[in-house]
């Protein structure tokens, strides 16, 4: 099993984090992180991260390719035209193309959601029909070979989620006992139709501040 | 806010970004991730991470002391003297001392746990004795200035009641709704009483191939 995770500088580090610890777990996963260098990048937590093979040396083919999302980062990942050329390439062979939050406006900028049913983070919702895809408030969609997550947190379900999709239900729940997944969140506000209008409005400020 | 986290080899890296993500919208937070020096290490799920601190360059005080846990990264860190000094000297003054999954093991190892209520990974949980500490199995547990959380997924948790603790409902309201914090498991799996016999024996099973 060969992925790719795109791995860019101010990226959102849980929403690749998610994902990535519970593939790390698939019996044979080849994972590769990729970006324009092996040089260490920034990210939104202040953890710097470093790709393991840059665009040159990443593998020609993939089973999944995979994106995360975040801030002004992603606007400058959905604006550069050597990461559209590598998403391109790669979605197009690619068994699997998926992102988890907002890393779905880079997949479609690629073009790689026109006509497809997906979803990102609740902020960003509204965006997805900008690149010709459905937007579907869900945890996460699966369309044909698209799989795409909701925001950050929703990188856990949907990569359990495609794993059991992929390789069965039996890997994918002893990953999920290994990784001691029995959420208890603290409060009951994970969704704008759940929180009130107060804590809507404080998220706004503190994604200015981020 | 001052947050120094133990940034060690093999750890297992959704223990700490767990809650990096939570307390990095903290406001005001400095954040410092810290090892013998700056060098990349690599972590259980493939991608190397950048300490921005080392020992001897870190603050000497901090607010949150933190350490996620692993599987060997974690018995060499609980046997390797450098660790232990760094761990009680900020323990003895930090505001809080904290872990996630087998991260206790290190507070015990350091003798931070002794007479307090904690928790710890399901499968590590009987050790907790090992260091005068009391196992609770809890999603997590705050005793007085402890708070440790269970198995890797549960630092999203334990990180949004910490900050709900410290820094009051609303903001930890506000970042749980930030990062989409409204979780749906594909399966009901994610505790040994939960999950089948089956899926608990497999488990022991995907670590050893880890």
């Amino acid at each position: 099993m060969k992925i790719q995770l795109l791995t860019y500088p101010d990226m959102t580090l849980l929403d690749m984090v998610g994902p990535l610890q519970v593939w790390s777990l698939w019996p044979g996963a080849e994972v590769e992180l990729v970006w324009k260098s092996t040089d260490p990048v920034p990210t939104d937590c202040g953890l710097p991260v470093v790709p393991t093979r840059s665009f040159a040396d990443a593998s020609e083919t993939t089973d999944i390719l995979f994106t995360g999302g975040g801030l002004e980062g992603t606007t400058r990942a959905m604006a550069d035209p050597a990461v559209i050329e590598f998403m391109q390439s790669r979605g197009e062979t690619a068994q699997w193309v998926t992102s988890v939050c907002t890393g779905a406006l880079i997949l479609g900028s690629a073009g790689l959601l026109q006509g497809y049913r997906a979803t990102t983070h609740w902020m960003a919702l509204d965006a997805l029909s900008n690149f010709g895809a459905e937007p579907i408030k869900e945890r996460w969609v699966i369309d044909r070979n698209r799989a795409t997550g909701g925001g950050v947190t929703a990188g856990i379900d949907f990569g359990l989620a495609l794993m059991a999709e992929v390789a069965g239900e039996d890997i994918a729940k002893a990953v999920q006992l290994g990784l001691e997944y029995a959420p208890q969140p603290p409060f009951d506000c994970g969704t704008p139709e759940k929180a009130s209008p107060e804590v809507v409005a404080a998220v706004g400020k503190l994604f200015e501040g981020a």
